[in-house]
């Protein structure tokens, strides 16, 4: 068992997955390692997975993105014979904390979101070839593709066995997928799920549980087939050429801190939070996407997303003690601006394409963070354009106004930008803004007015941008006071209220995924009925079924 | 502690509340009897509630419709001083069972919203006039009305205080509510509910908390002249007369059966089912609405939906563990459709939409019960119009296919009606039929077609109405199976699973009250950090806050 899991990795070291490029077409393999899970207590058999396989296929797409351009379609396959995937491991399961649990599920909803999304991307389009049994969150892992195909023989088959065999819930967006996407009549879907058999052959269409079934004897030239009429389907670029993502820059503390090149993560235990500080940039901006591209994985835009992303996925994982994250930015708001300008310019580029996507993934991960969060606007700051979405991620915000006693770093301002007016939709399709201004619609319009500005204290809280502005004689103890007050509430309280105040508005199936469905397998993963000594996760392989409180709520 | 909750009462029977008529103006007064609880354990002090206090909100609001058409507006305040509402009875809550608790939160979540829906539905307001603390639950009752008037004085604020002092939610649609009906914005949102004393006077209005603040010495006088200004831009009828709702004619078994005039309710411990069949007409079809109102509570539309909903709310509440409800009908079809198409003929009368109203709550009651149903579409069953809307509201349904040997009842059929393509939404905004059309929307369009046709097995299959027509020789050992299979799953997951497969498309603050607030708050119901022996609801009043676990999920 690690002492931190680690979310980075690079295909050299992959035990799980493996991938063959062909020109427009990628084939991924899954080729789970029995002996390769993450902790001691389980053996990974029949491509069954957990976090650290997960961690390995976050890893795999998002070097699709980024480093195969050239890949227009992506066939997820197994190399297991038999098998295409048995899902989430049973026994990791039964063996995991409850938090780990939840962070487990939610980090792998994140990553099927990703890939199912980056058709709409990017135009790159993952489909999934199933021969062999697809069970669980082996199904999920397909129904997150955007189009499903099936060997036509009497070995395979798609299920979502949970509920009968499991007593939880198919928690990785199965059963909202099966709804929203997949469209199944409600009836067929409550068969499905509560058949732990799952269905095969002409079933699967007629239900639309897949897109097509394929004999057995031509499956293989069958989906390549396929994957090469949709590659020339795509209006994805033909000629451009992927920059490396290499090792991040970085360094742990002994108490949960991180230091990145841009990003400084300070632990503070005892007071049960984590302060995030973003740098503005280091660097500056470059001439043009030429060269943007030659910076590759050094940009600043891209460079400071990784790090982000990382520190969030250390905190949620590693570091759960950590109740509250505090985020500060110091540096030029201008040079931020610039930056993230000509990556606005260019949109078109795919490269510059890419990491606008990234920032939009990486700033729902933030609103998806099951951590108090609030944004402190000091001087010497640079909340702008994709950084000022920080301020609206966070459950409150707090900026210094006036001049503080002794302190000559510029004065506090927020810096709106196009980036904050459509590019990065929370999980609700709105942007955070639109969300924030849900009760007074024309206020979005008035601050997009003010686009370009430095906006200081008053007039930031004027637009409605901040939650309170606070002078130098208020500001150290109101921040106290709030700080160490959120820290002695109740950390169940906390995740269910801000799961329920972040996401107003319109639903989409992202937000029903973590909403509901998420909601839900939290509440099972709590009853004795499936994780009790006598529950079902406990006794699966025993061959004696969970025992029940037969109790309905 | 009674033996059977029982969901019956009438006014001369209230302990909790009273109502005075004024013309169009119904004060409508909340004084809870503090030795009135429903269970032993605890007092009701400060108006606070309990699903017996509750009960008699429901039917308060159920008369307003029924009796007293003739009332525009209902004033909801306090007949104590100083105190509007503290919300549900924390010591009730710290005592009651986890399943209790749930099927307690629903309860109280229908009645909000049937008398939110007052308005649209029948012209009939409700408004809420706040004098002294409002919090919790009594914000929340607050908050389904669709005005709020609060006093502008020291003593007077709206507060959910959940979070902070009860690690629970404001569950009873308050963080909901918050930001979906009065669009709070966010951080002013989170700031709101995680203080516990709330906020009053020219703030409440300015965070879109109340729609209006009034001086104390003004007060009773400018709610009863804004209560007269609603009534007069009412577009509700002037000259109708209520008629009376008696009592239901029943009896109750010792196992949990119970037999109304025309719903039988038979328990089966054993089998850990209910079956629920409901009778065709035994009157013929008033000549017109002036015969309607005549038979009054005994017009058999209403008399039906009456015992329905009793039976559903008896089911829930007293039979726990009774896990499947298998909904039967007998009767003649062209009966039960003559007497719907009455009502929906005139729309426009009052006492015609009341009742079609009121089968659209009890139909959403079916939908929301966590128990898993199944219709059996048998020979000699009349499941037209609204009662097909029963087939829908299943999780399967299955139909007697071609004649049964020694079955001499009539062949059954499904009849569509009106009823089934507009008028009985469900939670989602969409009717049964486009929930299950989701994927094929034109299916809804080809059932149509067929309306006013008796559609046996064949043809109900055809058009996708029912999930499996079985003939004589399989239908008893599928149904056998099926009964027993679904009896021994466990009930979480059934929950769980059926909460995310009945509710497809889209959401509105209902299904995100049902499925997303209910889901965490359950989750949180199930948390030591809430209910452990060291949580804060056994803490609650002893001056010691809740020890909890500082790891966040």
């Amino acid at each position: 068992m690690p002492d931190r899991i680690d979310f980075q990795t690079e295909p050299s070291r992959y035990r799980h997955w493996r991938v063959s490029y062909d020109g427009p077409v990628a084939n991924l393999f899954m080729d789970v390692d029995e002996n390769g899970g993450l902790f001691d207590g389980y053996q990974l058999k029949l491509n069954s997975y957990d976090l650290g396989v997960d961690i390995e296929l976050n890893d795999v797409i998002q070097r699709m993105r980024f480093e195969h351009p050239e890949v227009k379609v992506v066939v997820v396959q197994s190399a297991k014979p038999g098998v295409f995937c048995a899902g989430a491991n049973i026994r990791m399961l039964g063996g995991a904390a409850h938090n780990h649990k939840v962070n487990f599920c939610k980090f792998t909803n994140e990553t099927r979101n990703a890939y199912e999304a980056a058709e709409a991307e990017s135009g790159q389009k993952y489909i999934a070839a199933i021969k062999g049994a697809c069970a669980g969150g082996g199904y999920e892992l397909a129904l997150a593709c955007n189009h499903i195909m099936l060997t036509n023989d009497s070995n395979s088959s798609v299920a979502l066995p949970e509920v009968p065999l499991l007593a939880v819930l198919p928690g990785t967006g199965g059963l909202t997928r099966v709804t929203d996407k997949r469209k199944v009549r409600r009836d067929r879907a409550d068969v499905f799920c509560s058949t732990e058999e799952g269905v095969k052959g002409q079933r699967a269409v007629d239900w639309q549980l897949v897109d097509e079934i394929v004999a057995n004897s031509r499956f293989d030239e069958i989906v390549q087939e396929r994957a090469r009429e949709f590659a020339a389907a795509s209006d994805r670029s033909d000629d451009a050429t992927g920059i490396a993502l290499g090792p991040l820059n970085r360094t742990f503390g002994d108490d949960g801190s991180v230091t990145y090149s841009l990003v400084e993560v300070v632990a503070d235990r005892s007071g049960r939070k984590a302060t995030i500080t973003l740098k503005g940039p280091d660097t500056d901006t470059p001439a043009d996407m030429g060269g943007f591209v030659a910076l590759g994985d050094q940009a600043y835009m891209l460079r400071l997303a990784r790090e982000l992303e990382d520190a969030i996925l250390h905190l949620r994982l590693n570091e759960m003690a950590l109740g509250l994250i505090v985020f500060r930015s110091q540096g030029d708001p201008v040079r931020v601006a610039a930056h993230e300008q000509l990556l606005l310019d260019n949109r078109d580029h795919w490269l510059a394409n890419e990491v606008l996507q990234y920032w939009k993934r990486v700033l729902k991960r933030v609103d998806l963070t099951s951590r108090s969060m609030v944004a402190l606007v000091e001087h010497g700051s640079c909340f702008a354009g994709v950084l000022a979405e920080l301020l609206w991620a966070c459950d409150r915000s707090y900026m210094m106004e006036d001049e503080f006693e002794g302190d000559n770093r510029p004065m506090a301002t927020v810096t709106l930008t196009d980036a904050n007016f459509g590019p990065m939709p929370m999980s609700n399709g709105l942007t955070r803004l639109q969300t924030r201004f849900l009760g007074a619609p024309e206020a979005v319009d008035t601050a997009a007015d003010r686009t370009g500005e430095a906006l200081e204290a008053n007039a930031a809280d004027e637009l409605g941008l901040v939650t309170m502005i606070l002078d130098d004689i208020d500001w150290e103890d109101e921040i106290r006071i709030f700080l160490e007050e959120r820290a002695s509430f109740s950390p169940d309280a906390m995740t269910g209220m801000e799961a329920n105040l972040r996401f107003a508005g319109p639903e989409t199936m992202e937000t029903r995924i973590f909403g509901r469905l998420t909601a839900w397998q939290n509440w099972i993963f709590n009853r004795p009925n499936a994780v009790g000594a006598d529950g079902a996760l406990q006794r699966y392989g025993t061959g004696r079924r969970g025992d029940f409180d037969m109790d309905r709520v």
